[in-house]
């Protein structure tokens, strides 16, 4: 487990009855935090040396999505790079892509890999890596289309690499199940399991149109700690609020504890007004285990980038004790 | 006619032109009001005692819906139980209910009537009673699936209870009419009429896609006056603003007036943003004929509840004088 | 239980391996039986003075859809009268009726009752009576729009009329299920109760869209024996076939037993061609339990009229071993 | 060309690095501001004598859309008439109206014409003239329905009227190109031609659903100028920003640049909450050659009016430097 | 008036109550009459020479749909050509045609014109003429898309060259009302007016969801006698039927007559099977005023073409006397 | 390639000008030809032992749809098992199956190899094997959901298995390509390529909405020759043809040839009619290289089975003469 030194982190306001609480700066990154952009959200952070890295998703003003490396001291202020990620031909030869977006990374034995929804005849799950966040390299895509919200696993599983994915189809997608799925060498997939279906209306509402993981999962001393989106379709679109699940760690196909409360639900100003209100999508988490905090990194309306806070063993209880 | 003592009332705004006018303290009742709550909205308040009961949509974080009573001194602020309402079987075994939502209130004869919106394989309208709003008995569904928006009257109309309502689908219904039914006994309905029709999109838009009835009735020298709310459905979604009718004392089915301009519509930040943008809900009013003061609850944006006031006899004239 | 001297009927032929089998002579009434008329389907028969009676869907070549009697020696050769039924007011004001489809009869006590799909605001389910099929009378309607498939069952159940119906919505309806409610008066409804719903498509697909009651309730030994549509949506439309299932005799929302397989499937020329290719749709039944025998009335393709036959033995048989 | 010597205007605000900016003061016009008014938006200006004269989209509070004259010394503070625009006879019989909205006004040779949304059997391009802005003319619709944005060319070309336009259906069009067809009178059209299409979602996703013409096209060294919206479906409806393209001077159907990344798009809250959020919409525009200076007039959630500024020479320039 | 010759022609059967009937030997052009041909339907003839000429839509075995001229001695046995007509520039340069079907042919003055439905950025109105139906000449485009169904009147009305048409959108137009425009020259047209819209369900459901024009209109003693089809939505997809209107002879968009019931409906098996099951559709008619005969053509089932014959008298008494 | 003796055969009728014609004796296989079913079509055959072996897709009465052995001598006639196949664990353990459809089969190197469309959390491709048509092992599934038309090629390409497969969505999707994936090992898939997209309607509508895999691919001195549906979505649902393709040998991403025309399309009373009308759909083809002679097996109206046939040499010809 991670034990980072540097960790993001702000104490829980007084008068907070909720089990994780936002930044108060948020959000920390502008949508025009860059020249060209129209909006920075969905994006992925990683330790990395003294600080961290990150791979951001920055839609440009053509509402181009593409992924951008950035780097920060101390996962707060961030540094991201004008230009987009280049890729150089990695276990294939080179894929096309006519969009990238929602970026997660996860560092695996001797590098960061990265996936993402790759635009190859619609959405599927792209796979690369880097070793320093300068030079990338892409590899096969991980499966057909239609698919989104690819999450790697920190660490092989009975040998394999293993996936979270969400099959899908190529539009705004009013349906969407997690699986997972394994590979031997990150190019040739198989095993595809079910891991966990919509909820009920009657016993979630808030994630029973459709689900999809988010950071990298956690492995805890229950088990794998996934957090994951949640949408549920209103008469004025859909809403996209943040849960927990917890799977059994050698079989991760196997939930233990999934939360029937949400964690968090779109609240803030700037996360009920954007391109697209009402939307808190998380990417990415860091923690230390030692000192029992998470910080948890999100896309707030489509629009920008925000943090919340909460302390794992806290997160860990709450979902063990709402589970669905 | 209600001549309530401690009506709920702040005198109108200078340089407000409008009928009506909004409580300066909007919300009223906050989302979170209660521990569990993701939302308190499209809530029913009556006299009781020397103050206010109430039955309130609390939505949970797991975002189930149920109704909880409140209590209140002076009409503003509540104490809401932080335990839903449990029902005891009233006039038949007990019946299924999935969810409950968007209630109203009315005192008949000798006890307090709450209707609902009952989850019944769908929605459907709910009845139940109480006389002191510590126990509350639950009785037969008003009609099959699916149905929505169940208003009473608050006496018995040529001997038999009346109560408005809106058939529907089973999803986000883009239709939906007003009508009314009548029953010797709350247990079997009949003698449906259609009373209300949406509006031509040419005269009157933002009633154009569908209509349901908001607060009880309430008995005027005009005959029923009918707050009900009118939705327009628009590019990016419905949105939902308030007007009036009156009815025909002895034979309500017939429209003597109805407002074609809105008497309220969404404009307030709390109303534009929320976990349903531009929605206004009115669900239940109090009043007094002496003083000519009505205040209006309703909710907002399905996220939070709030209050309009209006003098009854500008609001009767308003309808008269604006009628479609 | 009926035990008719003159029930229509013909032997199995040899080489049958189904319960029941189509007349030979199908379809008995042609599309353009009586002058008017562009489709006569979908039609109720019951035994009459020393033959048989009817009330028959004629859509007209406006296609306009009414009803219409009907008289018959032997129950296959009919003579349907040239105008369509008009109706006196019965126990209520005359109600509204844009159109008139689907008709259902039934003697109860002392007269026929007729139920059909009533064009008031939308579909919902039109009561009338008559005694001589000569002088008809309107009641209320059972319930607000929308529903379809009304149908009563042949005697009081604890006192109360009894009526299954299908709830759905405005347009070709993409769902629905069967409920059963009750009356004290054939005015006033209520005491709904879910019956029946459509069957999950991995076990028994030609249900797995929509279902709805055709002809009255046979009281059995078993039960209430319930001839209904099942449909399956198919990528080139809805496709009408017809199973059985059997209710409990006093607690009617019980389901017993309910055929898994159909009883008869679309498969003659005269079933896959028409206004509305691939439609099956019973209405009528006649049986004699003395003899064995059931005669089934069905509407072919919405354009024509049909007969098919079973032993009723063997019909029950069939759905207690291969239920649900 | 114009040369305003009033034009509204206001600095670029420092470290501001795009190419328009807002006025400080927006919105212009409050959706309350005529008293029968429940928003004012997408509407017209013109230089008319010493100022300016306008024609404004004001849906009154039955949610009716009408056109209504409007006038002002400086182009920022507006007397808007109470009463919509009447209309007499011009080159036709009266045409029948049920509403009309998103008004452009041009001056041809002798007089201003002026363009709308006509409600016509469903919308099309209704046409009006005025010398005064007290008495106007309607001529003959433009076209069968269903069409809007309806805009014309403030000079023939190759001795023919010109107006672009895109042709639609009639409801929440999810398609939509921009035309120019061509007439010898403004009264029959022809030769109609496709100008541009719809940008590819990988290339211009803001643009990718449907487009529209928006202000007057204005002539410079380069071509026409023609600020246009272009929309984008998210799963939250749909959201509307501004580009710009430059047509050729005599052949308008020859697109010569396009802008790939929007000009602006909705930030800030009044075009982020509102009737409909997440729209700008530009009607309308005022410049001067000689001080390099354009006002751009847009509606904002279409609910209220205001206005961005830019130099001419630097949108051009952006035009030409970011071409699709 | 038309007084044909060799009118093609079969009396009415015996036993025949209808106004019209089905030619015995129909159809008369197989779907595979020419080498290339998938199917032959919605096809137009007029008299020519001593005999007759045609432009029949062959659609290929690639389902590319495109027109053809043919020639006939009878009107019954046609020779098609094998390859499609080929056309020069008329009265302006080439327009494109992305596909060419469902023509119409008239004679007006000096030449043959035909219409058809032209695919330029969808469907729209193309135009032709031919002196000899050896050398064709294309004109400009009557309408921007989207429109279907154009049908010149064939002469001059009050100076003009007059066309009904049917605007819709570009997929399978769920709607759809008949329109006239006129144009002095061919080439710009504009006085568009409203003629006939869909019928309300509860009147005349067979045209209840769109209508079109059919063959040239007829001009006869009680003014132009128009056949055209009327559309119903089943579950099962559309349904085409015939039915006819007589418009006022100096003021066509003035209805005089138009008939409740359908002429024809699809009864026989060609017209129920096929490529689309369950379509009559008319393009062509000849009569002869003296003989009192009219000929119609009609593809059934968008798969071969069919004949039906009346007397004209009859069907201006039928349309006369059940008029909606 | 194949040189079968005993082929499946009847010469071209006369008169008959197209490449491939129909078996005189259509269909071979009612759909009622074992005790249970309702239908037995879209199916596989192999060249087995001294005969044939087939997988037959049987849906039963209830309309479960599974796969079934069946044995043949002459490939005509068949006796087709009356239970349906029983799996054991393949290469993993057992695979859940809701249901199984659409099948196909191929020899390659030391067994018979088994796809079809397999019901697992929606539909996905389905692999097995056999030696000997007795015993029968499930393997993993191909791909996560959703997918159909999973089609092996007959032997490794570059040393690895090869699947032609169409992602879709879970519905009737109105879309739909086809793509390839290799395989090391029939376990783990990857390096997914699109083969061939929907054709644009303008050159080739019978192919316009989706198209799939059918037969295994026939190596031919051209490549690999793929027969195809291909649909179209007319108003009254989807039409499905057959066409052709030739793919590389080497690199069968890569197009060589495709068929502009259709081979067939639906035009036989049994194709026509029946449970879902309008469809063929190709699934076996068996051949003999020395012979020229090809048999073509294909689902008629998702209701029987049906042959035809053409020379090999033809065929080819065919697809590169008529090359879209």
């Amino acid at each position: 487990m991670e034990n980072l030194k540097n960790i993001p982190w702000q104490e829980k306001p007084e008068n907070c009855n909720t089990v994780m609480w936002r930044y108060s700066e948020n959000p920390i990154i502008d949508r025009y935090a860059i020249p060209s952009s129209n909006s920075i959200f969905n994006s992925a952070v990683v330790p990395f040396e003294d600080g961290y890295a990150g791979v951001f998703r920055c839609d440009n003003k053509a509402v181009q999505m593409n992924i951008f490396a950035g780097f920060s001291k101390n996962g707060i202020d961030w540094d991201i790079n004008h230009e987009p990620i280049s890729f150089k031909a990695g276990n294939t030869e080179m894929i096309d892509s006519d969009y990238k977006y929602d970026p997660r990374v996860v560092f695996i034995e001797d590098r960061y890999w990265i996936t993402w929804c790759n635009g190859y005849h619609g959405p599927t799950i792209g796979i690369g890596y880097t070793f320093d966040f300068k030079e990338f390299f892409q590899c096969e895509n991980a499966f057909l289309p239609f698919n989104r919200n690819g999450v790697l696993f920190p660490k092989k599983i009975n040998g394999k690499y293993a996936m979270l994915s969400r099959p899908s189809d190529n539009g705004h997608t009013a349906f969407g199940d997690i699986y997972i799925s394994y590979s031997p060498d990150m190019k040739y997939w198989g095993e595809h399991r079910c891991v966990m279906k919509v909820a009920p209306f009657e016993q979630s509402a808030w994630q029973c149109t459709k689900i999809g993981a988010g950071p990298i999962p956690i492995l805890t001393n229950e088990g794998w700690l996934v957090f994951y989106h949640g949408v549920i379709a209103t008469c004025n679109g859909f809403r996209y609020s943040i849960g927990a699940s917890i799977l059994d760690e050698n079989e991760p196909d196997k939930v233990k504890y999934r939360s029937q409360p949400y964690l968090m639900a779109p609240a803030e100003l700037y996360e009920l007004t954007g391109d697209v209100p009402n939307v808190i999508f998380p990417c990415a988490a860091v923690h230390s285990e030692k000192e029992d905090k998470l910080a948890l990194y999100y896309g707030a309306a489509d629009t920008v980038t925000a943090m919340a806070f909460g302390k794992l063993s806290e997160i860990i209880d709450f979902v063990k004790n709402n589970s669905l």
